[in-house]
């Protein structure tokens, strides 16, 4: 995609800092990868391994550290984060669609909602009553957004998003299609030999700068509320059950789970397809592997593992037989000790 | 949220059972935990570990069991299940929505389909031919019913559900937003460099009392049917692939996955991101830990586990280094115990 | 179901090739399971382990292979590869239903876009500005195709798909319903203690005759492309990251998920609930266990595994408490090895 309007290098850097090395007038239309980048483009270096790559880079130009500088005799913005200048770029040169404040007339909008004059509602959404769709806000086609919802200001709403009634979904926040929040948490009592079900009569509340990838599920609470702290970040198909609290700009990455009533803290970041049981903790600025299970609380700031590693099949599970034995493995260790011990005492 | 009526300890006794220790006329309006209850509310004691949250709790009442009644002077109603009764009494004071029979004039009704005059309908809903949609059922928003499906009584679609053709869903079943049921099996046969997709021509029965949670999915069958038994309760971003059977009052937590043909027996439990491979056998009352892989029939009944532990990510490598040497390990302690014991014999 | 029409063995093998032995005449209207089938229907045996049924199978004729030739004495198609046979026949016997040329009235179709004369658009689609929908598709009820998105011809999206802008969808795909393509990549650079968003330039491409299981998501590339090669077969609730390359014909199973940057080769087979890591690279041919994470790159085409055997979970706890002390147990084992080298040596 190229950007209609081409920027030279030192109207960017008024916009967002950083000096030029090189050539301030060198126009630039869009942001790219050193690999694949053509001329009227401007690529970033944010990792030496890639340093071989700005011999042969066709960019224009380079968003580079400090430390780079002197790695390219390209026009160059040096700045102390190239991965966000880059971001900040990239936004600006890749606006998103205007708002088109509008309501569709095949929308249907619910007795004493309101929204915002100034939101855009698409076709084929639904909006129930007494919801409230805030200033600047898109609903894409066939969105749902329950009774009594709000929705804040400046929020995009990809095609497909469920809300469900009840829910609080703040400022500046991007849901992707698919994504549900609010639904029913897993919540059952065993009676007479049947399931009852627990009424879900908690909130699903997402804060400020949230954005949820897609098709990923928050279900609301029991009885007290499952929150979303702000600039949380969630990548796609990740399970948020009912009462976990996540706090403020923790990351989490595809697939993971989260079960009920789990408390995460600030700043984390969790891997991939990683677990956490229910009713734990985890302290602010945990780290989580990918593919790890975290069965118990984390009290201590940290990164933690429970990732196998993986081999040729057949090795591994002539190594993985073992793994059924190892309590008598180490029994057997502990008594050859013991056995070496009384035989060299005997002397 | 506050019920807007409360109801005295004597009339819920009435309606539910149990007895009366304290104040009968006492009044409720609405469940809550122990911890955040406010005037007005009835909590529970259901884990001796939330004892103490008795002496600060606000909550006017207490559901408790017989052998915690002393643990407080509060208002209670003694039962043998105190969880169980929660629920019904929240059920009772959280009734979901009326029904209100209709067909919302943007729904797209195929001919011969058979849509129950006492069905609600929402807007953008499809309902294809020759489908059938029982009393009292709640079809709401942007769902889509394939041709000849059949939606049993009382059975609720939250939006954006989709059920495609041929398939079957009972009564008092409730499918949260994004459930898919009935979508084509991973059905593929090599053929000359290329995969061909095999037809996939059996239906999903979904039995009666099921709950199915947001974005989990069911494939239809490829020559026989996928089945899920009355009473099954199934957590969010669960993958049932064709030809599983579940049997009744089998609750699955979130994330799990079960591969084709595969069996799984009545009252079993699953964990969440637990996976079992197809064209196995679980029994009766079979528990599965949390991220345990199942990769055979499992007879007899019991509680099984397959989940890592954890630790420290730096710890956990280097312990993980030795996976891939467990059976060298296994046979320099055998060759240990050899050597060691003709050493001992020689004297 | 049955197929209206009935067919005798002689048209199959015309239509399909193969040999008769038996009665040519014996007439089929449908395919089924050895265990399963009636009188009219045609079997087919792919694995010896189910020859037993074949004594009691009631289909009326059976596909074989020449190796099982003397199995039964049904009337029987032999043929070199039955399960690819039974494909296509019965591809031929349930066909999918026609494809009605129309754009329904409630279809919001954007300026610009071109929408096929032989292509059948349902209800409540909304097709993006721009956007191109190619001969014979078929976009079923509820699914939103993003502006300048290009689907190809006889593709199939069952309902609520969603295709974001500037994707492009092959000829002869199909999309279960629920699928994202194209939602935004997890990108995001650490700013000033908060996550600032990284746009997602780049595109989603899904070549020619491939398969997407329900609530699978493909992100789009966050500069470069993400490419699905032809032919590639993905099941349920899978994660596609942004600029992911996943090469021809490779089958992936359900709740797999694959980070961003890395590239499958072609052939491959993964696992359900697999993991693979950003930024690798997995070779042609390459075959991952289930619950598998590949952590690094796979340059040799083979099986690989890293799944934990289970068992009961009392002996599975105590084995696993080793897991944390495997480091030290290897150095137990070699000194013992030291020391008792040493006794020997000093005889």
């Amino acid at each position: 995609m190229k950007n209609p309007t081409a920027y030279p290098l030192k109207e960017v850097v008024t916009r967002f800092g950083g000096r030029i090395e090189g050539d301030a007038a060198t126009l630039v239309n869009q942001v790219a990868t050193l690999e694949n980048a053509t001329a009227g483009q401007i690529a970033f270096l944010t990792n030496s391994k890639y340093r071989k790559q700005l011999e042969t880079t066709h960019a224009s130009a380079v968003i580079v550290a400090e430390s780079d500088i002197d790695a390219t005799h390209l026009p160059r913005i040096v700045c102390t984060n190239p991965y966000s200048y880059f971001a900040k770029l990239s936004a600006f040169l890749n606006p998103l669609p205007e708002v088109k404040a509008r309501i569709h007339p095949s929308a249907v909008i619910g007795a004493d909602a309101k929204v915002s004059p100034t939101a855009q509602i698409d076709e084929f959404v639904s909006i129930g009553e007494g919801a409230i769709i805030g200033s600047g806000s898109v609903i894409m086609a066939g969105c749902s957004i329950g009774a009594n919802t709000s929705v804040g200001d400046n929020t995009r709403l990809y095609p497909r998003v469920v809300v469900y009634h009840n829910c609080v979904v703040g400022n500046n926040v991007i849901l992707h299609s698919g994504v549900v929040i609010g639904a029913d948490g897993f919540g059952i009592a065993m009676d007479e030999g049947a399931w009852l079900k627990i009424p879900q009569i908690g909130r699903a509340i997402i804060g400020n700068n949230v954005e949820i990838g897609a098709n990923t599920t928050i279900d609301r609470g029991a009885l007290d509320d499952t929150v979303i702290e702000d600039g949380v970040k969630l990548d796609n198909l990740i399970q948020i059950a009912h009462n976990v609290h996540i706090g403020a700009h923790t990351a989490i990455a595809g697939c993971a789970g989260i079960a009920g009533s789990t408390t995460v803290g600030r700043y984390c970041r969790i891997g991939g397809s990683a677990g956490i049981v229910g009713h734990v903790n985890i302290a602010d600025g945990v780290e989580i592997s990918p593919f790890t299970m975290v069965s118990k609380s984390i009290r201590e700031k940290g990164t933690y593992s429970g990732m196998n590693p993986f081999s040729e099949k057949e090795k591994w599970m002539k190594n993985m037989a073992h793994m059924r034995h190892l309590d008598e493995m180490a029994s057997r260790i502990k008594n050859l000790e013991k056995e070496l011990e009384a035989l060299i005492r005997r002397g």
